[in-house]
């Protein structure tokens, strides 16, 4: 107790799911998860502010990192060409090797508590926004920032949704190119 | 009393506006509105189910009015047609001849109140819901009605944000139109 337990982010992770998935988020309490997985509370407050952050742990992350790979790319690209070169890395990114079975548990433990799909918005809210901001930092005008902005991030929940639909099949750096071709064909002239 | 009420409904929405912006939401009643008004209750409840949809009223229709207006035009028209030429109609529904001030101060209202501005995004996804269905029942693949769907409603956001923010200048048709214009602009293979 107290030590460093190997693994214990994922033992706690993996039990907080099972719980909010039996019995919903909220009937659920820090002491039934850390029970669940063997483990005190005191080694889950070492990782996680409270249960809520066992879904969204990490995103306060996102903003910063937005930022960083828009201010490191290359003055000569687009934000049309950033999203295309970006979008699948900062997927990757944000799922940090979770798997598949990991990430559906994790949707359907949001979709069926309001506040959290509430949550989840705000995610992506903070992800637009972030995105706008690293554009316009580019030197983009305010009204196309604004839209590049909020095409990557529909982009991506339109990807990410379509990936689990289809349980992992095909995977999501592929699926993230076959929406962006869309968007681009639905926008062309011909289309 | 009883009787029908010339104006009622405008004189409700005005005086639940001042009630709105001067005190907040949660603290305004219906009683209020209506001595403001100088209107009874149950004048405002043959216009308003509550005092929530005096800023909401009409919106249960968009889904029916979008599915409509998709049905009924020329089998020829893609969707980015579609959006092109139906969404500053489709604007002008949707605020029915009302005023910049009074849109202005409804967003005001709106932006004062978290549970407000949820009911705002849930619109959105409404209509986005609505668009998506019917795309799809042109034969429109399931991925690229998805996305026409959430870029229509990106765009009219946008579009009523940045026209709002200017002040109504330019007008909404022309801000809609620069608006989407930017988009093909920034999906463009140049761009």
């Amino acid at each position: 107790m107290g030590r460093w337990q190997p693994g214990a982010r994922e033992r706690l992770e993996r039990a907080a799911l099972d719980l909010f998935l039996d019995q919903g988020f909220t009937e659920t309490t820090v002491p039934q998860i850390t029970a669940r997985a063997g483990l005190t509370t005191r080694t889950f407050f070492r990782h996680f502010a409270d249960k809520r952050e066992v879904l969204f742990a990490g995103e306060h992350l996102v903003p910063e990192q937005v930022a960083r790979l828009l201010a490191e790319a290359p003055p000569s690209l687009g934000p049309m060409d950033l999203i295309t070169e970006g979008l699948a890395p900062a997927a990757a990114e944000v799922f940090q090797g979770r798997g598949l079975d990991h990430l559906l548990r994790r949707r359907a433990a949001i979709d069926a508590e309001p506040a959290l799909r509430e949550r989840e918005l705000r995610k992506y809210s903070l992800m637009s926004e972030a995105l706008e901001k690293g554009f316009r930092d580019r030197g983009v005008d305010d009204l196309t920032a604004r839209l590049a902005a909020e095409i990557a991030v529909t982009a991506f929940r339109v990807a990410v949704t379509r990936w689990l639909d289809r349980n992992g099949d095909p995977d999501l750096p592929t699926t993230i190119g076959q929406t962006l071709a869309a968007v681009r064909h639905l926008t062309s002239p011909q289309a």
